[in-house]
């Protein structure tokens, strides 16, 4: 069997490994491991090296890479991850290379997924890229001229706490108006809510149950499918906050393409639509610029995991 | 006599050169000159040109580098220059070449400037940083691991157009809330005003002669010499947006030191004091990172130019 590259990726409720094996100039995903994330930073490592070693049935484990829905330093300790139960600042690549014997490499998910679309999904071939993950908050990751972008402590790329109205609504993080309060998942929910209290969206007010408070994205696109209009309005605007976040890392980093991934993005067009007609209206001196494509994720949920994996299979 | 490195920084309404030489394992400024910015493409090419041969007095040109105000490609081709009468899309770094016969580099004035803080400036060591030049309007320069960080076209950087308020006062690029709108010398004034027409600032009106839309920043900054309590609160609020801004760089690009230069710089601690106070209460998970230090620039007006020099010097 030849060997093989494993990666993890650490989410709040499941942990997903793969393992991949070189294929052709790419790679291909040969075995997948799911298990739920236990509480507590040392059982977490326990699951982490039990996916790791059952992964190994798939053939010899080469190296192995965990993405994890935080803050990793560049030597692979967490320093602070919201979303995980139980959890401080804990070193996670020493331990799990004295318990494997192998090479380990950590990082935050969505730098993984961004490595992965970079390597083998949307954004193959694009050497300066953005990738953005559109879940309940947001995530993001930047490659630059083929190098994946870590910053000084390897904290680069907390894009959805960039602010984008000082007077928004709070943001669990404790400041005010970061993107992800209007771009996310929940971002979608809070501009429902908005119109549901002027009086607008009730066909998605109906599909929550009539409480306002229980709208979720879902109702929305939901009654978008069904042709709504007030729903249509609601994803209008979204695609206006998502497309003012992007427009800001695109005057920020120059990339060339710009792709967006995360659970959000299973609605497609109705997320992708009207953040590309907003697009072109928000960013800065766009006719004085080629045009930044913006595209689906195409490495779907196991983006960070195949991301973690190929961490150490291109570590420079 | 040794030979030099020429850098010229294009502005405006001056042209700006230094000539370099090495120093130990740093640069030191030997000559310098500066001659008025002409109208048009053609008349700034060969005002470049003879900067550059001038400098030749100081010994051989071993290279040159243009700063710029505007976007400059990678192969140093302007596309957009608003600040400069008379120029469209031009080609700078192919003519200047065939003229002088050396190698010749160009990129954007604020990219030059960080490069040259980072090299022999504020940022010498800080292999991940962020330099903010604060004029008129807003420029900045990354480098990333060491690396002068050009994007993809080699336009990343442009964070004045950073929109951090969808809803606020137009800029001249067409977006509303630009961050250049609240953070920049342009910006002060425009804090100012909007306090004037609230009633406040009886004093730096007074110096305005009475004028709300002559309102400038050197009348804010010296009534808040005087210790007049508007001024200061206009400067707090200044501050504030200078340090938003900021805080969105350092949860995207993560860098481990911040260097604020520019014509605003020149008022010293009556920016820098309220910038450093609000820094940790935008910053968002600011408790769970190392301090981003935000230091003075110490080349002055000369960053550009000696930055643009030494592109030459240390390319790639």
């Amino acid at each position: 069997m030849p060997a093989v590259r494993v990666g993890v990726d650490l989410g709040g409720t499941k942990c997903l490994g793969v393992a991949l094996v070189r294929d052709g100039d790419g790679w291909s995903v040969v075995d997948e491991e799911r298990v739920p994330t236990p509480t507590g930073g040392a059982a977490i490592l326990e699951t982490i090296t039990e996916v790791i070693r059952r992964l190994g049935r798939a053939g010899p484990v080469a190296s192995a890479g965990v993405g994890i829905p935080g803050l990793v330093d560049r030597n692979g300790e967490v320093w602070f991850t919201p979303n995980l139960v139980g959890v401080g600042r804990v070193p996670v690549v020493v331990p799990l290379r004295e318990r494997l014997g192998i090479e380990v490499w950590a990082d935050n998910d969505a730098t993984c997924a961004a490595w992965a679309e970079h390597l083998v999904g949307a954004a193959r071939g694009a050497g300066t890229c953005v990738v953005v993950t559109l879940g309940t908050g947001i995530g993001g990751g930047f490659v630059v001229d083929g190098a994946l972008e870590r910053g000084a402590n390897g904290f680069a790329g907390e894009i959805g706490h960039m602010v984008v109205d000082p007077d928004g609504p709070r943001c669990p993080c404790g400041r005010r108006g970061c993107w992800e309060r209007f771009a996310s998942g929940s971002g979608m929910a809070h501009l429902a809510r908005e119109a549901a209290r002027a009086g607008h969206g009730r066909r998605f007010v109906e599909l929550a149950g009539g409480d306002l408070e229980a709208i979720r994205g879902e109702h929305v696109t939901a009654a978008a499918r069904e042709g709504d209009p007030d729903a249509l309005a609601v994803l209008d605007d979204f695609g206006r906050w998502i497309a003012i976040g992007l427009a800001n890392l695109v005057v920020i980093l120059d990339p060339s393409l710009v792709v967006l991934g995360g659970g959000v993005m299973v609605e497609g067009d109705l997320v992708l639509g009207p953040t590309r007609r907003w697009f072109p209206e928000v960013l800065s001196g766009g006719a004085s610029r080629p045009d930044v494509p913006i595209v689906p994720a195409t490495l779907g949920e196991r983006a960070g995991a195949i991301g973690a994996a190929l961490l150490g299979a291109t570590a420079r």
